[in-house]
C-alpha cells in the first residue's frame, strides 16, 4: 500500500502565504469558486460551529468540494478570546486540502492571513461586478484588523479618489487613514449620515448587532458590500435598506439565515427568491446592475469554499516555488 | 504575534502510529473517553458526511472535545472505492488535534491504523465490562480487514479457549484462523446457528444490510458487540435480539439513528431510555451485567472522540520518543 506514498504532504505556513498569495490571486480564486457554486459545480458542506465550554472558545469547521477546481477540504478554526494576552491572534484558522481522487491529505495551509484576504476578495468581486463604473468615493464602516485588507482590495476595482470612514471606536480610524494615504487616496473621518451622503461604494466590516446605516442615508446608485454579519443576531444595516436594495450574496442559504439579509427575511420585507448568487452575475446568467440609480447590496456571509480556494492557490504557488515544507503521513 | 510560534506542529505518520500505539494504549484511551462522555466531560460535535459526487467517494468529518483529557480535534476522511487499484487503502483518515487553550493546530496524525485499533478497543472495553468472566468461546461474524484487530483485542479480555467464526465469504476465514492460532486459540469455521450455540461472546464486524444472527440462535448469558452498523439501513443482527437484550452503546444519539439499535427503535420494540452508555458502567453509575443468563449487547457506532483519544496518545508517545516529524505553521 505504498505506491503513492512518495507524493508528499505540503505544509504552507502563515509567512509563506503572506509572501506568495497576492490580492489578484485571491480575487481570481474567489471569483472562480463563486461562479462554480452558481453553476452547481461546487458546494459547501454543513457548517459545524460549537461553543466548546472551555477558554470561552468558539470552534468549528467549514468545508466543501469544488469539482470544477478539483479542490476538496476543510477549514478548521475558531475564536479564542484569551489569545491576545499570549501573543497570539484571537482567530486561529488552518486549512486542510485533500486529493479528490484518493482522499489523501495533500496540503496543510495556515489560514489566518488567508481568511482576511479571501474576505476582502469577496467584497472586491462584488464591487467589480456590481458597483457603478464611475464610483469615486469609497465608504468604510469599521476600522478593525480586516478593514485594511478590505480597503486595499476595493481600491483596485474602481478609480476611487477618496475614502470616507466611520467606526464605533473613532480612535481606530487614523490607522485606516494611513492605509488610504499609502495607496494615494484622500481620507476623511465622517458621521454615518455623511458617509451615506458621499459614498458611491460602501463596505461594512464590523461585529455589530444593530444597524449602523439607515436606508434614508444612502444615495441612489450606491453599492454596499456587507461583510460583517455571519451569525444569527448580527446586523450592520437597516433591514429596510436591504429590502429596498437589489440583493446579491455568496450563498443564499447562509444569507437568509445568518447573513445581513436575515432581518429583512424575518420581517417579511424580502423573500429568498429575490436574492441572487453573485456567481450568476459572474457567469453572465444574470445581468447585474440595471441602472445608475439602483442600490445594489452584496451580503458576504463567508463560505468554506473561499478558504479552500485561496489555500489551494497558496499550496500550488508554494509547491511551484519549491518553498513548501514537506512531510509524509 | 510570534511568542508561542516555537511550539511546533507534530506530524505522526502511519508507520509511527503502528510502532507506538499498542492495544492497551488504545483500550485505556477509549475507556477513558467513554467514561468522560457519560459524565458530560466530553462530547462529539455533529458528524459531516457527504457523497461528493466524484470518484464515488464518501467524505466527511467526526469531531469533538474531551475537556477531561484536554483533547480537541477532528478526524477527516472517507471512503474512496477506487483506491485499491492505485495501491492505496480505500478508507483514508487523518486526525487533526488542536491546543484547547489557544486553538492552534498541535498535531497531525495518520488515521488509518488508528481507526482499526480504536474500533477494536471499543468492543474490547465492552467485553471487559459486560461479558461473563467465565466466557470461553469467542464468536466472530466477519473476516475483513478489521476482524483481526477485533480478535486480538477481544482475546486479551477473557480466558478464551476457542474461536468460532462465520463470514459471508467463507474463503476469507482461513486468514482469521491464522490470527487465532498465532495467539494460541483453537479456530473453527461454523454455521451462523452453530456460532450462536457455542459462543459466549460474539463480535459482529461486517457491512451487512440484513440480520446475520437471529434471536433464537443466541444462548443465555451471551455478550454481543455489534461493531459494523454505522449508517442508516445497515443491520447485523435480528431486531428482536436487540429488543430482548440489555443494550449498551458508545453514544445513544448515534445508536438510535444509525447504529444497530435503529431497527428495534424504528419498530417500537426498544426505546431510547432502555439504552445505557457504556461509560456509565465504566464510571460505576450503572452496575452492568445483572445475571449469568442476561444477554448483553453493545452497539458500537464509532464516535470521533475515540479517534481523537487514540491520536492524542500517538502524538504524546511520538513526542516523548522524539520520533515525530515537526513543522511550523
Amino acid at each position: 500500500m505504498k505506491d503513492m506514498s512518495e507524493k508528499p504532504l505540503l505544509i504552507v505556513g502563515e509567512d509563506l502565504c503572506q509572501q506568495l498569495v497576492g490580492r489578484s490571486d485571491a480575487f481570481d480564486a474567489v471569483q472562480d469558486v463563486f461562479a462554480a457554486m452558481a453553476r452547481g459545480d461546487a458546494y459547501n458542506f454543513p457548517v459545524i460551529r460549537e461553543a466548546i465550554g472551555y477558554a470561552d472558545a468558539l470552534y468549528g469547521f467549514k468545508s466543501g468540494f469544488d469539482r470544477a477546481g478539483q479542490v476538496l477540504g476543510v477549514k478548521s478554526g475558531g475564536y479564542w478570546p484569551g489569545n491576545l494576552d499570549k501573543g497570539l491572534t484571537n482567530h486561529q484558522s488552518t486549512v486542510f486540502l485533500f486529493d479528490p481522487d484518493t482522499g489523501r491529505l495533500s496540503a496543510l495551509v495556515g489560514g489566518n492571513y488567508l481568511t482576511a484576504v479571501r474576505t476582502a476578495a469577496s467584497s472586491a468581486v462584488s464591487i467589480a461586478h456590481l458597483a457603478r463604473k464611475d464610483s469615486k468615493v469609497l465608504g468604510m464602516v469599521g476600522a478593525g484588523h480586516q478593514s485594511a485588507f478590505q480597503l486595499r482590495a476595493a481600491a483596485e476595482q474602481r478609480d476611487f479618489e477618496k475614502v470616507v470612514a466611520w467606526n464605533p471606536h473613532p480612535e481606530m480610524l487614523p490607522r485606516l487613514g494611513e492605509v488610504a494615504k499609502e495607496i494615494g487616496l484622500d481620507f476623511e473621518a465622517v458621521s454615518q449620515e455623511e458617509l451615506g451622503a458621499q459614498a458611491d461604494v460602501i463596505i461594512t466590516i464590523t461585529s455589530a448587532f444593530e444597524p449602523l446605516l439607515m436606508k434614508d442615508w444612502i444615495k441612489p446608485g450606491t453599492h454596499l458590500a456587507c461583510m460583517g454579519t455571519d451569525t444569527v443576531g448580527k446586523q450592520e444595516v437597516d433591514a429596510a435598506l436591504v429590502a429596498s436594495a437589489t440583493v446579491y450574496t455568496d450563498e443564499v442559504a447562509q444569507s437568509i439565515t445568518l447573513g445581513e439579509a436575515q432581518h429583512a427575511i424575518a420581517n417579511g420585507s424580502l423573500t429568498e427568491d429575490q436574492i441572487t448568487p453573485i456567481g450568476a452575475v459572474i457567469n453572465g446568467d444574470h445581468s447585474g446592475r440595471a441602472s445608475a440609480d439602483e442600490i445594489t447590496l452584496f451580503d458576504g456571509t463567508g463560505v468554506g469554499l473561499q478558504d479552500l480556494a485561496v489555500a489551494s492557490v497558496a499550496a500550488r504557488l508554494a509547491d511551484e516555488a519549491g518553498l513548501a515544507q514537506r512531510a509524509a503521513l
